[in-house]
């Protein structure tokens, strides 16, 4: 798309307004967006037709559709962040720095996009906004929080999206709706600009329908720390190149023990046949993986409580009643539970490194199952009946627990609902994860097909 | 002293003796020393006398005796942290990293140190062993919880120690016993072998009776992390010959605010004589100091009381009582505070990174007060009658909060008793540190005499 607006065979307007029609036409049956910013896009797009004409170069997104999760800050809208309470902020001065990169790449953005309130959530469903729905079937989840990345990219909105992931809120949808989804090393991409949930454990990072437009994302995506304490603000490793090389010398193996039961069928099943397409039958534990969860979640609790803990006091009842409870019971940890958690997560970063020394690709489900129905409480896992809401991130969230990069990449088979696998590197190498997301794209088993939900 | 010992002029055999010697006539007034290595420190001095005979270079730290803060591991012997339970302890299978370190350059040990329980201290008062006393009044407190150091040096019982540092507990006995002590930057040196209080804030460094001698065993002290998570294992940087250098050019102020009010006016007076001398008038203010003694408080008691957990559940009658409810209270505290006083804690030392663009050097007070008797419980600061043990950390413990590297210089006018300041530098800058206490010390103000307590 953008090879073809920058070469001025197809304008940024024409694009943009089927991105529009597309989303006036099906955003009613997904409620994907919240937010739909059409006079900021036709001004964008009109932009970069006119610098198209004067010779300009209009940037590797050139005229590419781009929306964002709302807890993004978009100029001169209240950053929402899922919540109704934050709707009364004033509306932001800026841009988060990550939509500042992609527009000047050319993105034009087309909205904000619906998540669960706060980020706290995996199944997109939301007191306020109604629950996101999958575009492969409308009944049922799009996965959370990044629940409108999900189904916007996946239905084809906006072929590029800007989401969040704390415990798995990037890769849990991307595996639902069948997209493939990116959550880069923490420390990777600046956060400046974006409402936090747990500060330790937040991370953003883009959704796309193939390997090499999310590798095109992330290279706009990387640079300085602007204003996020936690970025490294490393010098960008530009991984799109990398997609062109082989996987020669490249250690793959499946992540077992924790990860290799506890999911449905079909979870396992995407991961073996990953794992037989690329040729390895090598399996290996993660140490203390069951530990790390545990860890997370008193992190998670613990950190966005006490960021929340005024809001909690003076507006309980502005909350989505399911997040309360959660914030709640975060306000109530004791500190020993939570300084023991980050200990737990240090030693679990330890054993993980260290096996890093024997493998550098990891293959491991993205989530238990495919997607859920809207409403839909509990599931059976293992033979026992579990809520559906925390176990959605069950293998994604001993991984972020230790910022580890993952690639989500689309397994279905044809015709069956959409489920993903994990591909996890060691940090600061997200260019194998998306390397090896490629060759499964070249092989034919990682696809994301356009879904083409029917109309309301 | 190892310059005669390495010339081969005096053995260490005589230096160790003569230490040993001055142990045994004043440790029974002092209390600084619970373990006397007095087997060890023969076989190793016989061991360097034999080399430097054979024609080996012994290290730059040839026959120094070296003492040790009970908290640092010794081969052979229960690494007791000042507590009764750590007695239980198997022997320790080797030596802390850094003894080893200050062993390889000659250093001979000769024991380890009284310190208050679990390091949880200012006053060097001790349930299971103890006050230990100071050199220049035994009826006074030598400060804490390095009390041992402190009273150890400052008396020529050893004229090298090593103690920890969380809140102020190198600094408050440096100035307390009168002798020059360095808190490097946090991460710096590694605690690998020691005892931990607190992850967040530990430091270890050393002591000695001149800027010199100091920055010799701080040399010998730096290296790779070996096994200390928040060690960044830096190259070495010599600061030495750095004391053979003037200072111009260094931009050096005055703490004011928060540090220039709340001591006893010889605290504040000790600071003003440093700045004079060193032709300073200039005052800066380092915003946020009182929110970071704030935050380091909540930081301490937090992770310390996770830390011994376990302990206080079955073991609370074995704590000392006045440590036991500092733990007791920590253990009782919300996560969401402990969040909170983290998030402060990074607001705070970004706002005084961006200070340091405009200064290189800062003085403050190092305790509010001289020396309070043993056993005294409070003291009037600023008109209020306020508990002695905390308010000795008054000034001490915001710059920790923030891993500022400092060295405690002794200022006591002649006659007085002893008392110190602060030479604080931006991370990573102890050589500056030391400069100036070399200047202080070369123009005359800097002293730390050798004191020579009253037998028994």
């Amino acid at each position: 798309m953008a090879a073809t607006v920058r070469g001025g065979s197809l304008s940024a307007a024409a694009v943009t307004e089927a991105a529009l029609e597309r989303i006036a036409r099906l955003n009613p049956v997904l409620n994907a967006f919240t937010d739909v910013t059409a006079d900021r896009a036709r001004a964008e797009a009109a932009d970069l037709d006119a610098r198209i004409a004067a010779g300009a170069d209009p940037g590797p997104l050139a005229g590419v559709p781009v929306a964002v999760k709302n807890l993004f800050d978009i100029r001169g809208l209240p950053t929402r962040a899922g919540s109704l309470i934050n709707r009364e902020r004033p509306p932001a001065g800026a841009d988060a720095v990550l939509l500042q990169r992609l527009a000047r790449a050319g993105a034009v953005l087309v909205g904000g996009l619906n998540m669960g309130e706060y980020a706290y959530d995996f199944t997109g469903e939301n007191a306020h906004d109604g629950a996101c729905r999958n575009p492969h079937d409308p009944a049922r989840m799009a996965g959370g929080s990044s629940s409108g990345c999900g189904a916007a990219t996946a239905a084809g909105l906006a072929p590029l999206s800007l989401g969040s992931d704390t415990n798995g809120s990037i890769r849990v949808p991307s595996s639902l709706c069948g997209i493939f989804g990116l959550k880069p090393t923490y420390g990777r991409l600046t956060r400046h600009g974006s409402f936090p949930f747990c500060d330790s454990l937040d991370h953003l990072g883009p959704f796309a329908r193939s390997a090499r437009d999310l590798a095109l994302a992330y290279d706009v995506l990387q640079g300085p720390a602007e204003g996020d304490h936690a970025c490294a603000g490393r010098p960008v490793e530009p991984v799109s190149p990398m997609l062109e090389t082989g996987l020669e010398g490249l250690r793959i193996a499946v992540a077992g023990g924790y990860f290799s039961r506890g999911g449905l069928p079909e979870a396992h099943d995407a991961v073996e046949r990953a794992a037989q397409a690329l040729g390895t039958d090598r399996v290996v534990e993660l140490p203390g993986a069951e530990l790390g969860r545990a860890a997370a979640y008193i992190i998670t609790n613990a950190e966005s409580s006490a960021f929340h803990l005024d809001r909690l006091r003076t507006r309980a009842g502005d909350f989505d009643p399911d997040t309360r409870d959660r914030f709640l019971a975060g306000a109530l940890l004791p500190a020993a539970w939570y300084v023991q958690a980050q200990r737990v997560r240090r030693w679990y970063h330890e054993q993980v490194m260290a096996l890093f020394r024997e493998v550098d690709v990891l293959l491991a489900p993205a989530t238990p199952c495919t997607a859920p129905l809207v409403g839909q409480k509990t599931m059976v896992l293992d033979g026992r009946e579990m809520p559906v809401r925390p176990h959605l991130g069950l293998f994604t969230q001993p991984i972020s627990c230790i910022g580890l990069p993952v690639c989500a990449v689309p397994m279905a088979l044809p015709g069956a609902l959409p489920i993903g696998i994990q591909v996890i590197a060691a940090p600061w190498r997200e260019g194998r994860c998306l390397m090896v997301a490629a060759e499964l794209e070249r092989l034919g088993l990682a696809r994301a097909p356009l879904a083409e939900p029917a109309e309301v």
